[in-house]
């Protein structure tokens, strides 16, 4: 009882909290010692040199002093008070200590301790977690390195030394990874304001930490090193909202990689392409590999979102000037030509042989002035959206002063609201010109394809954000009780698989849009509904106990008339007698017979991290050859479906192609809709579905759900 | 006449006349100057200053002396022998001084002037390529940097200085990013052996180079930036003999980027999938980007190829093995499990909660011990065709130690036929490491995904030149001299469009299945021929006027007897009278009715690079609506066919889905075999021709081209 109320104030306290763990005025070390071999020793020493300016706490039971500051026996003999702890004793110590850390009003826990679900022990992790939680206590791991931040000073973890300094802050899955990337953003002079290892999330997850971020005024954007999440939803619900780019290297996205990964930290991968999904519906840019998630963290820091589609390339090599053309058509930014204005003044800063259309060549002859003038112009020109600068190194020009041009111009231009990435090829000049650039807040990089990378990265950054902030719709005429009670009556049954005719009454509670289906138990009650219907009609089996309807002889189409009806009614009933003597005979489903439209799927299942996800996908060879389906984590906007219908490979199938009428994309977008609103409503009892097919015919005339099915969680 | 002399001659003396220019024993500069602003300072001043051994000679009618050196007014003034002139004088004294180079038995010019056909100057170019063949000289450029060689001591250009010392040479179709590389190698590490500035390739183009390189004893590997070639089909063949590995950037692979590219060098750009096609068929690697051209050049210079599919891995942190096995994925070399032999000596160096499957994760307790024993044991193992050794630099570790470790290993392993790549994510001493380990033989990389980059494309490497290596097959039953009287036939009658029934006699002559088709020029005839055919059967109208048959009321399928051939034949005289009055009547076809099959395409182009060139597809959609088809440079062999046929995406239609028959896949490769040999083989009389459809039937039953189209060259 106790536990839950202080879950339910924990919940209105997050923040304060997170505040104690991650800038805390005063910090004990657990552990800390003077023997240069224990963690508890690079601990306190990282946290003395790193120059923190709180108070400082070993507790240690025998050393009166280490590195010249006073110890203390337990956190209970400490003077003042103690806003966070970094646990680096022994797991089976560390329960106790929480007990201590609650008695004396710690408010977070850095436990670096390793021992626990990493090798099995989830049980102790639990206590962990349930203990502090008592203490109305926050935990960040265990199993982690550290937390680190330039911006208080404090290095609270056993890697080396704080890292260079930037604006974003960087969490990570891997504790090894983090040392290896702090280390690295000297090398790679990418810096990071705060470095964050989350090992176990135990408590504190990807979600709690995204969340405290994007308060913090010393963190400009989020990158994320994830292996798995423990609650997709969670992370979304967060992502959705924060006001700060946050990017993420999903690892493990091949199967043998999410294996390797699940035996690494023992969370479940979930489907990559679920993943995939889920980042792009929460407004998250998604890094390819690990120096794409330096280069995008730096330009995402730095730069503001590009909020439209025209990338002008300003170059004074042609060969950079292609190969940076090709990068954008591979990033999904082709280049246009610049209109005539541009063109007209552009043609002012270079020679005739140089090119003004995009990629602009300003030629090798090109200087700071050509450089400075026509990136201040383009850059303040409405036409341009985004600038990449490229430049090769020359044997008569200073990349210095091209950097100080380029820097020039922008701040001349007077323009905030775009993004600007610079490209230097070249030597130790050049790299010392970037590296002023990066100091300046412009993103710099050794490769023209790395900085349209950056860029982007940074359009489709808004173009989720657009997405992500789009009105949620209210669907109309649900009627989720019918739906219940269905399901109930078919439990009740004591079955977990709905037949089709239920399915669809399901499904048709969700208003979508179903051939009309019929249960007649006589061959008169037959005759009846078909004539209701209807003829052309379909009739087929409905029994529980016979699921391969064809192959028991229990479906019969374009049946025409009363006497065919009549016929197909008996022999029916015969062959599923014959086929199953034991078959529970539900009767027939007298059906509508869909004209032939275009055929799709929507599937669903539960992932294991994101709950109810669906799929959309062309039928036929698309989806078993192809395998041509893409993914949304439920609900699914009408607007987000239409999406999902014009990115499929086979897209051009439902505009029309070879002369034909394009599909009714509206209507099945909100049939996708629908079906996503459906499996999210009804999570709690149905484990997966499919309608397929789903006839889509010309536009206006909407579509056709043919075959539904439905399996109940068990 | 003489001309023609000097050109046959030269095809026989290629290698010494490059020797001559590549690596001079004497060398002089025209238009080499005091005055450090001209280029002609800059080049005296580089040679000189690159410790270059040779005699050096500047050519100046005013100065005495140059840096210290002597000067002449001609290069008939120079006492000795010169093997290699720079030209640096104005475009309008080229011609006379190629004269003067000539009369001296000067064997090669290195042209750095521009001002020939990259400003549209195409002729005075093409003069200063016929005198330069008169004499019997070789001409680099016009419109380069130069050519920097480490071997040789020589900087002939104006790049500033040689680059970092490699084993790789480097030929780039840009000047401006030659010098940009140049002085890239010190920043990123990767050195090169010789860098050449090969400019408008008015004589020695990039064929000449390659195969002067494979030659040349200080080169281990060629890298290629390349815009465009002017005969690709000489380059091809050049390619496909060398022995050492090739690695080429094609700049101009979009759209937008081809345009850029055409107006950058004027070259044209040619389609990027048939230049896709024809570095695989050459066995060239082919770099992404220019950051890829530097990390598979090393790679590629330093490492024997990945001769099976085996990669293991071998890490100190989870997180970069996931990362690498993702990447293994992605780079098409996806993980297996090591055998449990390996496995179970790979757990000897590591901790419990290590793993020995692959990724092997030594976890971060791993020392120079650990490392070094399982690196030796691994890379002597038969299993492991491929090594990647993945560092996180650590607080508790060496990386310099680390990196001795390794290399110690491998020499310790005796293991000289496969390939290591090494990846070290961390700070300076991480860089240091890596650096050492290069010099030392073993490419490393900062970012585990690029260590896998680069064994993926020394796997690459050897399966291609294994495809290089097969034998070429003879393809019996080519009846060319049949196909050139029936070409001839149509061109004497005033057509450069073959009939039907002309274009299906063509294929015939080359073996092609086509269905069974006769000109019928009266009823009785079409009767008979109907009879010999075997109904059902097909007939349509064959006029060199009526192209759109089926438009025309001219086709009719599925004529099942005499009488409805006979009814057939009077119709379709009629209705193509009405359709145009004019039109010149050959008569009817009468074909043999094809019974359904799997549709698919063949077709071709003549590439105004490449020459005859191929494309093979599934028909309908697949082509329409996704664009899944494959290209070829031809001929091709009927192994490369059955890899087009496996390639495209909806190869698993021909391999057999949904319990259908696998189609016959050796039959159709065959068809493409013979078909590819045929656009070779009439290259000079056919423009371009498809078979659309042809039809697969189950194994064993063959294919049949139902429609054939040629057409002539004007």
């Amino acid at each position: 009882m106790f536990f839950y109320l202080s879950i339910l104030l924990r919940k209105t306290v997050d923040n304060q909290y997170l505040d104690g763990l991650m800038r805390p005025k005063s910090i004990a070390v657990l552990g800390a010692s003077s023997d240069p071999t224990k963690i508890g020793h690079s601990v306190i020493k990282n946290i003395i040199e790193g120059g923190y300016e709180g108070k400082i706490y070993p507790i240690n039971l025998k050393s009166e002093e280490i590195l010249g500051v006073k110890c203390y026996k337990s956190m209970l003999d400490v003077p003042g008070e103690i806003d966070a702890a970094v646990i680096t004793i022994p797991a089976k110590f560390v329960l106790e200590a929480i007990d201590e850390a609650g008695k004396k009003g710690v408010k977070g826990l850095i436990i670096i301790t390793s021992g626990f679900s990493e090798v099995g022990n989830k049980e102790l992790e639990e206590q962990l977690v349930a203990k502090a939680h008592e203490h109305g206590i926050r935990i960040l791991g265990p199993n982690i390195v550290g937390t680190l931040s330039n911006a208080e000073k404090l290095n609270a973890s056993f890697a080396p030394i704080l890292p260079l300094v930037g604006k974003g802050a960087l969490v990570s899955q891997s504790g090894a990874l983090l040392i290896a990337i702090d280390m690295a953003t000297f090398t790679r002079r990418v810096g990071f304001e705060k470095l964050i290892s989350i090992g176990n999330m135990s408590d504190v997850d990807f979600a709690d930490l995204v969340e405290w971020l994007d308060k913090d005024e010393n963190t400009s954007s989020i990158s994320l090193y994830i292996e798995g999440f423990k609650d997709g939803r969670k992370f979304m619900d967060v992502a959705r909202k924060v006001s700060k780019p946050v990017i993420a290297l999903k690892a493990g996205v091949s199967a043998h990689g999410a294996a390797a990964a699940a035996s690494h930290t023992g969370s479940l991968a979930g489907a990559a392409k679920v993943y995939g999904a889920a980042f792009q519906q929460s407004g998250i840019v998604q890094a390819s590999d690990l120096g794409n998630l330096f280069d995008l963290s730096l330009a995402l820091s730095l730069q503001p979102p590009m909020k439209g589609e025209n990338l002008l390339i300003i170059t004074n090599g042609g060969g950079v000037g292609v190969l940076a053309t090709d990068a954008a058509e591979r990033f999904n930014l082709p280049l246009k030509f610049a209109p005539k204005d541009v063109q007209d003044e552009l043609k002012k800063h270079m020679p005739v042989f140089g090119s003004a259309k995009n990629p602009v060549d300003l030629t090798g002859m090109a200087g700071n002035d050509w450089y400075h003038d026509s990136v201040k112009f383009s850059f303040a020109h409405d036409w341009v959206d985004g600038l990449a600068v490229l430049y090769c190194e020359t044997a008569m020009t200073e990349p210095m002063d091209i950097a100080v041009g380029i820097k020039k111009a922008i701040d001349e231009s007077g323009v905030k609201h775009k993004p600007v990435c610079v490209s230097f090829v070249g030597g130790e000049k050049s790299e010392k010109a970037m590296q002023w650039l990066v100091e300046n807040g412009i993103p710099a990089y050794a490769g023209p394809d790395l900085a349209i990378s950056a860029l982007s990265a940074l359009r489709e950054y808004a173009r989720m954000k657009e997405i992500v902030s789009e009105p949620e719709e209210k669907l109309e005429n649900i009627d989720k009780s019918a739906a219940l009670s269905i399901i109930k009556a078919a439990r009740e049954d004591g079955r977990d698989a709905l037949t089709e005719i239920e399915a669809k009454q399901v499904f048709a509670a969700y208003g979508l849009p179903i051939t009309a289906t019929k249960l007649a138990k006589s061959e008169e009650e037959a005759v009846v509904m078909a004539k209701e219907i209807g003829f052309p009609i379909v009739m087929k089996i409905v029994s529980p106990e016979i699921l391969h309807k064809s192959d028991a002889g229990g479906v019969k189409v374009n049946i025409k008339d009363e006497v065919s009806c009549r016929e197909a009614y008996k022999t029916i009933i015969v062959n599923a007698k014959a086929y199953n003597p034991d078959a529970n005979i539900h009767g027939i489903a007298i059906q509508e017979m869909a004209p032939w439209g275009t055929e799709v799927i929507l599937g669903s299942v539960n992932d294991s991290t994101f709950g109810p996800t669906m799929m959309f996908g062309l039928g036929g060879i698309f989806v078993e050859v192809l395998k041509d389906v893409t993914f949304r984590v439920a609900p699914v906007s009408k607007k987000s479906s239409l999406r999902m219908i014009s990115e499929i490979r086979g897209a051009p199938i439902l505009a029309g192609v070879r002369g034909e009428a394009p599909r009714d994309r509206e209507v099945l977008a909100e049939t996708i809709s629908r079906y996503a609103n459906m499996i999210v409503d009804l999570a709690d009892e149905v484990s997966e579905s499919d309608a397929n097919p789903v006839l889509v015919y010309e536009e206006g005339r909407g579509v056709k759900v043919v075959d539904a099915r439905i399996i109940l969680k068990k």
